[in-house]
């Protein structure tokens, strides 16, 4: 049973900040229904995996979301768009040498490099994404681009414009719309380069202990742990902008030794990454990132799954829902006894309750993350915000990673003035 | 207004045949849900994909519809399994020179051949997916082979064996995995190669004009026309196996002169296939493909949309309105005038009128095609049927494409011994 670990709901905001209000009840928002909602400067939340974050990690993951965090809010600050926020924070994400995106991704089976990252917009619902991709150090640049490319129109005698490009030709295309390439060795790191050739040691033994044993056996009862730490952190952040248009982005350097070609969930749609404006049918605008193991994610679509969930009235118990019944219970993972993988979630509406001015409105933001790896490292910051807070998630003591999950979160209220 | 091309469901066979009974009322099935329906022997459909096709080329179409249901057939008749039967039919399509899959795909901008397909089990609900693949015949082969490396568990030191590799390391992963390799100049034909030097030609002489233009501008008035001639047709099949277990696959060639790298919806998870065999939460089994403009069917995830709307009482109804407001009308596609696809789609489940005796089982097979583009080709036989069906839907006369639909379809009522 996972029941102990799914209610821990928690306040994880100790400062208290002047411009923005967090709390932990998720019941007194009073919170009005809108085709969209101002949102006042807007709201960043990011993450750096889920995965396992040791104490002497933890630091270094902090800083970087800290960072992301701020490039998303100087551009919204910029009067960007979220999209073009949510770039810039993954931008920041996948330099991180730490972070298994851009710059120190793992090393696929050949030693390689290999990327997948995608983006989406909740205003025009476009969608780009990259996979396999070798030589770009920012991924996540030519998912974006391929998206504004494709909001452009046709091509030349008619032609429609690709969403999804992969490997080679993907890392042509880039180059040819003015992103610079970058040498596969320069985004190999001292950690990620000692950690392949320990893989790959690990794998040799493994192999040579199965050697004349029955081989089908064995694999379906050789650890899972090894899967485990540091291999499963994918970046990503979901972003609400002042308009309150929201977008999702997300990066992933794959799995360590990984098989050449293998796209996981980064490069798919509905599985890495959504967003989705209100509209006629959809009360709020939501956006969610996804990070863990790509083939469970893809196989479950987690991340339009949460989306379409967070159109309920209580946010923290629709995603609780999500991620036990559409996730950990999934009919599409019956066979698999750990399901791992983490999401961060937004969501926004405007208020209704009486505001100090006519012209002032105020809207709020609802931010969640909930994993069933063992950590889960996560920032977030609004544009009134003098800083981004960051924050490690742990299972609760005694749970069963990929078993039991943790849910957090808080509330966000962005105070503006109308035109 | 489209609503004269939305209700032409006709009866679309001729013929009449002794074992299978085909009717045009889709309210006298007196049908039960069931967990799984025996299936006696089996069905299946196919589609030589949506797009145009004149007179000259119809028969072709057929026959290659024709002889891709005997192969499923003659797998059903011998014990195998939906996926097994689905991908036996796939490879007589892709073998066509006529189909744009496998052999006689498309060429892409560099003048290369760049494959997509996929495939799912509806019993496992796993999946298996190839992306941009060269140099292999049957690229349906391969994502078969994914999906059946993946039911087998985790490899060596607990790694998680892909669902979905793309280019280059798909192809060295299908040789590896014995499937042969092909020259890439064997899979291009007369036809394909003459159109890429026509569709070259065409390119630069759009280009040529656009120069010194608002080049922008012009990309959004270009004519749409241009791709819809023969450039639709990926290829597809949907199955149901003695068992009642379903499965769907598709493959394609992409769109002519596709930017290198480009993965369409035939590599892409709930776009171009989807099968779930019935369970506690779905009353019937339903399996579904589906061709035409990639991005289109990626953003609308057309598969699992239509797959999802097959759980409704009326079948017919459902996929009407799921190609109008999923598809033609879809929040996502807002910004595209004219919308090209069609599916092909089953499900089934154990009829409960009286039988004939106790020990005899009947299920209900309905099966249906509908269509945006000009004309789709599909082909359908039982297992106890002598010999395929195939037909050519055509959208009624002075409708037009990507605004309108034709819908059709059929039951087949398959009678079994229990064992």
């Amino acid at each position: 049973s996972y029941a102990e670990g799914m209610e821990s709901l928690i306040n994880c905001t100790e400062e208290q900040q002047p411009s923005s209000v967090m709390t932990n009840s998720w019941y007194n928002q009073e919170a009005c229904r809108s085709q969209k909602a101002k949102c006042a400067g807007g709201f960043v939340l990011v993450h750096a995996g889920a995965g396992y974050h040791s104490e002497s990690k933890a630091k270094e993951y902090k800083h970087v979301c800290k960072r992301a965090c701020q490039r998303a809010v100087d551009q919204l600050r910029a009067g960007a768009l979220a999209v073009e926020a949510v770039t810039a924070a993954l931008v920041e994400l996948e330099d991180s040498p730490f972070t298994n995106a851009g710059m120190g991704s793992n090393l696929n089976l050949s030693g390689e490099i290999e990327c997948d990252a995608s983006i989406m917009d909740g205003k025009s619902l476009h969608f780009g994404a990259v996979g396999a991709i070798s030589g770009i150090k920012n991924p996540v640049l030519v998912a974006s681009c391929l998206l504004t490319e494709a909001q452009k129109g046709k091509l030349s005698a008619g032609r429609i414009p690709p969403c999804f490009l992969v490997g080679r030709g993907a890392h042509d295309w880039a180059v040819g719309h003015g992103i610079p390439p970058c040498p596969s060795e320069k985004m190999a790191t001292k950690f990620s380069l000692s950690a392949y050739k320990r893989n790959k040691r690990k794998m040799e033994l493994a192999e040579k202990m199965d050697t004349g044993q029955n081989q089908a056996k064995k694999r379906r009862q050789s650890s899972e742990n090894e899967n485990g730490s540091g291999c499963l952190d994918t970046v990503g952040a979901v972003v609400v902008d002042s308009e309150g248009n929201v977008a999702a982005a997300v990066s992933s350097g794959g799995l360590a030794m990984k098989h050449p070609g293998r796209v996981g969930q980064a490069a798919h749609y509905g599985c890495g990454c959504w967003a989705e404006n209100a509209c006629n049918m959809n009360s709020y605008s939501t956006a969610v990132s996804t990070s863990g193991c790509g083939e469970h994610l893809i196989r479950t679509m987690l991340a339009r799954e949460c989306s379409a969930a967070m159109q309920s009235e209580d946010a923290h118990q629709a995603l609780l829902e999500a991620m036990q019944n559409k996730f950990i219970s999934s009919p599409f993972l019956a066979s698999e006894d750990r399901v791992l993988g983490g999401v961060i979630v937004l969501r926004c509406c405007r208020c209704v309750e009486a505001q100090p001015s006519p012209n002032i409105q105020a809207a709020m933001v609802e931010f969640l993350w909930s994993h069933t790896t063992e950590s889960m490292c996560v920032g977030y910051m609004s544009a009134q915000d003098s800083k981004a807070k960051t924050h490690i998630s742990r299972l609760p003591p005694g749970t069963v990673p990929g078993q039991s999950l943790a849910i957090e979160g808080g509330v966000c209220r962005l105070m503006g003035v109308v035109d």
